[in-house]
């Protein structure tokens, strides 16, 4: 970390600074510039950083401090150079192979959610997504099956062999979804620290969404939360960022996406469905994630778009879905991976 | 809700349109314009509105559909025109009365709490804010004393007489908490939809904070789903939004603050502590929050802002607190309201 | 158009907006719902509804007024189907051949542009980019060659024979770029009307990069300026929005992208160089743009970055844009388009 | 600036990096930690720090370049501790007397201006506004009177003493606006550098807005840019930045005016008129705007805002106006100001 003292600094607010950081064990360094001084500080005990930075802009001379170590440590691919695998039935998500899980926003019936889990699993889907706890902006909305709605998947899985993924909402759900493969932390969610912890307690793989409004710092500290909890299966979606722009329901941020692929080492995959909000754009915005270097996709396929429940408008029908697959498999091979 | 039909739209799409209005119950009206045909349907079922659109949007030839009633209902003020008041302490938000809800960011040790309640106390604040589970963005950074600090907030209140304000994160939480006067939901809660449902069922006041990332809309819905659950005491607090601008932390829209007043009927308040992010601008934001109307304000106070285990750089010092509340009952004064 | 009634709407508000209308031109209807009343208004001259719409909104009872045509003609989409063609040297932007513009940010010297446009050249870019008027954000950074950096550009067409893309900043530089191909108008200037219509009175084709916190209808009507003049050789350019994400520079919005096609007619490219502003994302982003549809790319390419004058960091040297191009060729041939 | 190199640089990298730095002339010391590098670089020659730190973050080995001084110098409060005062009228801006500056959007017709003049100089305004030239969005609106505009402005100004307020939006305009007491650069030319060096050439103030997704630092650039050329007689004006929210047309960023006001000697006004978009909204933002330290506003007063050929709805009327100016005296009084 460095300390900028400001133009009027003292040279006692200088030596106030420099005793404090030594009584917490660093080691510091003074460069006095024309205008500025400097106090370079390396060395200090890990986890306390950021409260620490924060105390000493109170002191009296200091400008700002700017820090210098990241404030995630265990999914920072400074501390593991290798992207970390993480399967989902056939497919290892981070390996090359590029994983498409696909489903309808949420279970609505079994009818419904058995067409859309034969029709995913034909198209070579590696996972059947599907929610039965629906976070809805309004309480007047469809808030999805619950419990009966996870018996329905299961029985998808059951015929399909497809691995399931759905949404946790809150920790006790955390128990109600045992039967689930993959547990989903969606954007709402990503600084619900309680539930960071807790799916982190888990075996579970965890789909970690990006909140809409996170940086990819941010989204790297939430991850850090369930590495820190003991979990490392940890797959992180870009979904989509709010920005002043209406035209799409969100800002699909694939730069953010491959700018967090250079910070961590967990996979990321990325949802160009709730960005998109249209179905519309859905199937460039999948081509354009992988070739941005995505380690997977996240997408709604509904068998019949115009009855669904919720978020019908973003939905692919099978046979899009299944044209989209095909030509996935095209730019995936182009760029030298495998779908 | 209005039906824009592209400038495709075949015949039959439109009377495809309409037909399905009616047997959803509505009535439907048709304009054939030159280029473009629009069909307006009215009297519908409160509820299923936002899905029977998204359905609509979907239908051949429409090219989009345009929303007219509000999604909330209960929170509005067209449902209400008087504000609500709600009490806490002697101060009724809501009533023309300003409140100032002043302590420290978390609550650190009984020491640092009375010193800072007796000092709010002195300078005319009506409540006693202090975290005692704190949502932190690194997994390594102080999260709270829990049960044990809500032991010292309410010695506090005993001594000062203050109501005690904190910060509820989970379901779980709410009867731990059961001695609070206020629970509030912080921002990364905002769209908890089971943590508004479950402070919704209880009988205190909730603070509802603005999520950084949410539009003055979806906090109206958010605060919906309290009121859907039974509880209309509600607070909003508008506490500042995520933008490009880094000179701030978050940039405190008191524009949306005020557009919020005029679309509901429930106590608006601001919070300048966590939106500025530095002592150095919470002063002239309280000001400005009260001039723009505001019902309210939250603010951060430390006796030793410079020894704070969280958020130091921005809580105010007793003394400048206590000038700050001086210059604040004169503005308020200046526009007819009292403090 | 469609004007929405509030709620205590008068019988008598609803006919003054009815007359106003009929005045006007407008054939009108009325849908009087349970809550509320619509007034859908056809049939009006165009190019004043902006206006018009503005000044209903002030009438009393009215509580909001909703557009239904779009507010750019000639580059809409609705007034023609087929993309248009713009030719530089020998790519059409829009024929599904992709285009790719490369070059340094700013024309330094003799040797620095004309190695870069052999280079560019020798890897397939179809036309060769360079800056002879820069506008910096500092008054204190490089500002271009002027004059003389025109020069150097001419000579280096003459021998690789690649049209040369330069910026024009304001009306008067016009003549002085008469020997450009094409004339760029920034991202600063897309709402420098008298550029617009400047540039729009040439017979030069025109890329017009989106302004950073242009939304995709902005863009849109920034480039019917253009059109309006009487030329329509436009070239629409995503070059990155300004969002709260500081990983890359800006966010580079492909979905607002291919959103973008949906609506003109015009062909649309991507500039991955200033979006992420460090050549390590660019590749990602150039081959995610194709992958997505662009219809090209402009891309920046130094001899030595190291010692580029201005946007070194985010420039390519010559052999990784020559890998980059045999990938993007692949990408682009995977999506049926040629390169 | 301080350079802090990667965890995996070579000491080889240090030393070019230390090397080059000689070079520049700069004075630079080298801190090695456990896991990084720290070169703190002091001394460097102003004016082209941006171009060298950008060069150096491209040598190998370096993580990132970290900036300590301004990137403005001229405007910085670190260069001149008091506020500068500049005179319209017979106001000071930036002497604690707070200016009032009100008007039309555009200039109309003569009975408009004229109405308009004697309206806000009853209420107390110093200054009269009004656009002769107006940049839309739309090549369609209403473009501005023109040279005629201007003639009526100097009518009203002879008739009232009010000193006239007018937007430039080109270079050649200056000229023509030779009449002009104030020249204004819009939001939408913030970083029309051209723009921005002529008006500082010339010897009368100018009002410059901030553009809507411009950050603070880059409006002081922009200011730099001006006062770079001779004329530091500036009036900075916030006028909404954009951001997610659509409840206001943009989000009043009195948090970024106050900050900018530590920042820079400048006095520093606001405009709630163009950021509310609403005159419901216009009132509430212009107390807030005072009590935040704002040096003065800029508002729009339309004598009949229902028939106002560009931004009727954002328009007070004289005789809402004439009710916020008695507020407005109110709280300047209450902060210690004179309106």
């Amino acid at each position: 970390m460095i300390i900028v003292m400001g133009p009027q600094a003292q040279e006692e607010d200088i030596q106030r600074v420099s005793d404090k950081l030594k009584e917490w064990g660093y080691d510091s360094h003074i460069s006095r510039g024309v205008e500025r001084t400097l106090i370079g500080a390396v060395g200090a005990p890990e986890g306390e950083k950021e409260s620490i930075a924060e105390q000493l802009s109170r002191f009296s001379g200091v400008d700002h401090v700017v820090p210098i170590l990241k404030p995630y440590k265990l999914v920072s691919r400074e501390s593991q150079a290798q992207t970390t695998r993480v399967k989902v039935g056939e497919v290892e998500f981070g390996s090359g192979q590029v994983g498409v899980i696909a489903g309808p926003c949420a279970v609505e019936s079994e009818e419904q959610i058995l067409e859309a889990a034969r029709a995913v699993k034909a198209a070579g889907a590696c996972a059947l997504r599907g929610g039965v706890y629906k976070p809805r902006t309004s309480p007047y909305s469809f808030q999805g099956l619950g419990p009966e709605g996870l018996k329905l998947m299961v029985a998808a899985r059951e015929e399909t062999g497809l691995p399931i993924v759905t949404e946790v909402m809150n920790t006790q759900q955390i128990d109600l979804l045992a039967e689930a493969d993959v547990l989903q932390v969606g954007a709402r969610n990503m600084q619900h620290y309680d539930l960071l912890r807790a799916v982190g307690q888990t075996d579970k793989p965890v789909l970690l969404k990006r909140g809409f409004a996170a940086t990819v710092q941010d989204w790297l500290r939430a991850a850090e939360y369930i590495a820190a909890a003991g979990n490392l299966r940890i797959i992180m979606c870009e979904r989509g960022i709010r920005t002043f722009e209406t035209q799409t329901r969100f800002t699909l941020d694939l730069g953010g996406m491959a700018a967090a692929q250079l910070e961590t080492h967990l996979p990321v995959i990325a949802d160009p469905s709730h960005s998109m909000g249209t179905h519309e754009l859905v199937p460039q915005m999948a081509l354009a994630a992988i070739a941005a270097g995505a380690d997977g996709l996240i997408i709604e396929v509904h068998p019949h778009p115009d009855q669904a429940l919720s978020d019908g408008p973003q939905s692919l029908t099978p046979a899009s879905f299944h044209r989209l697959m095909t030509n996935l498999r095209a730019v995936a091979q182009a760029i030298g991976k495998e779908l």
